[in-house]
């Protein structure tokens, strides 16, 4: 493995889900994963002003207050970092090393971006909507502030929501305290935090988060790499018993034990997970949750009597749309969408 | 550096503070530094009991609400995991691969442990106190629960909490919901999370966590290693201008900028922090917060004028027992207490 220096310091800053976390259906405060492109930005909520502007009729700035009288929705939604998984391909781009704990479940409230846009009069030459945040830093050596687009299209879906409550509570600092986004569905470089601005444009941005970051190269010099847009589907579970310390091996009895754990896609709801107790030799049917939510994770559970020796527990979601988690996925340059399935060595005795 | 699987899987769950959040006195929730040697138990406030027991005249169980109807303390208390600064050494100890943010402060509500004891009734026998939480697991291949003792004159001081609340609100799952011990000046090990029990014992107490964990060896059969016990001092600065995504390296306007950040000690508040811009050439001593607080951390500030240029800021705390934080800290095999100056790489143009 050989993780750098560097990787360690955005480990460090960039938090992950504990699995034994993905028994709560709402991640509780603090534990929800984090990928912080620069500082978390200090930002005065008194003074804070949204804008919307660009190639609309009427340009405004819009207050906290002014945000929070509009009609309000609150929606579960899973977010994953597009770089789920990174640290475990190879070899291996220099970046956030992730495992695969960079997931999250909240409930968001917000108003939906559709009549802020619509209220403020979209232009009839209008192609994407770019949203910008207070972040600014240096990455691909250019001096920016985190910025994404979305095509017209995918901005006016009736589910994204420019939000200002996380899990009942104003959003804490390092998820984008006052306003940020959020695109249901996609992986979480879509939903910028800290949002300055939402600026209609005629032309697709080419901001080095959009234009240069966030595809899929197979090489350096691979132009017409595709973009990462929505999740893949994955599905975690609960490593099950007690760790070791160093290794997180688990340590269990023999016995009935019922294995828990959540699935997600972002291209429809989870309709299948299968379990595996001999390391992939065979797989049969967990029992799903009732709800297939939306857009948030869904719950599911699998009697496993655990007979004495050394296992390895994995896990695979298929979704509505017919999308299947692959026990290996493909590589690619940057190590997005890393969506091959978890192993969990238990010891039982 | 070479950081290894293993130790990237604890840097996942073992969250760091994001040094910009230095700026706050009181650390947001979900950033305060976390190092959970098992999993985060799930605990039912409703049955919860916290038993004391051992060589006491009275044993008793107390609910959460028993705990609440006492005496209630708020107290803002610095905690440093004993690990911080380990990654830095070489050669490193295979565990927690801590850089330098292993730290927070926050406001600890709860009741004091003393006036607990004394109604249990102190047997005249007893020597120390142990303090076992429900988190299990298995490290130095024993099988036990978490758990660390105290000398009974430690127990007995007046700042010794049994906590329920921090920030003001329930405790968080990670930080030991629904009850936890706070020892003020003492490195994180101590304020044992998940509080099952306080045993008062007549011998010293020889659980692996306290009897071979954290020690300060040389090699691994040091038999007469002294114990980790209060933080030594350390100061750290928010990081200035804005960062490049990979190194967290920073770029800076030349001219006036402010240094700023906070440093404590647990043997006596910080009475000097002094500044180095020029790599450790010269020093100079930064303006201090006119409070100091007995076991939180001190803010301080120091105006640069920043020249074109690159350059190392350094940072050093002196507390009022007279320990002087060192520009490195003597090796240990462990990789505890090192308390050796932060180094923050600046290009100013």
């Amino acid at each position: 493995m050989g993780i750098s220096v560097e990787e360690l310091q955005l480990a460090a800053r960039n938090h992950a889900l504990p699995l034994e976390m993905l028994r709560e259906p709402i991640t509780p405060a603090g534990l929800h994963y984090l990928l912080i492109h620069f500082d978390i930005p200090a930002v005065d909520a008194d003074s804070y002003r949204l804008a919307i502007d660009g190639l609309v009729e009427r340009p405004v700035e819009l207050s906290l207050a002014d945000l929070q009288a509009r009609p309000a929705v609150t929606l579960p939604v899973t977010l994953e970092c597009a770089g789920n998984g990174r640290a475990l391909l190879e070899p291996r781009w220099q970046s956030q090393p992730w495992l695969t704990e960079a997931v999250g479940t909240a409930e968001w409230t917000g108003t939906p971006l559709r009549p802020l846009l619509e209220d403020a009069g979209i232009s009839s030459s209008a192609v994407e909507v770019v949203f910008t945040g207070l972040d600014r830093g240096v990455q691909g050596d250019i001096e920016h502030n985190y910025a994404r687009s979305l095509s017209l299209e995918d901005a006016l879906r009736d589910e994204v929501l420019v939000v200002y409550a996380m899990n009942g509570a104003p959003l804490l600092p390092q998820h984008g305290f006052p306003v940020r986004l959020i695109v249901p569905g996609w992986y979480g470089m879509t939903h910028v935090k800290w949002l300055r601005s939402i600026t209609v444009v005629d032309s697709p941005f080419l901001g080095w988060q959009q234009d240069y970051g966030y595809k899929l190269r197979q090489s350096e010099d691979d132009d017409g790499a595709a973009p990462v847009t929505r999740m893949l589907p994955r599905s975690l579970m609960v490593p099950p018993g007690i760790p070791v310390f160093f290794g997180r091996g688990r340590v269990l009895q023999a016995g009935p034990c019922e294995l828990v754990g959540r699935a997600w896609s972002g291209w429809a709801p989870v309709v299948r997970v299968e379990v595996s107790t001999d390391g992939g030799e065979s797989w049969a049917d967990a029992a799903l949750d009732a709800d297939a939510p939306a857009f948030a994770w869904r719950g599911w559970r699998f009697s496993w009597d655990a007979p004495v020796g050394e296992h390895v527990l994995m896990c695979r979601a298929t979704d509505g749309a017919g999308n299947v988690q692959p026990l290996e996925a493909e590589w690619n340059l940057e190590g997005y969408c890393n969506n091959g399935v978890q192993r969990v060595n238990v010891a039982v005795s």
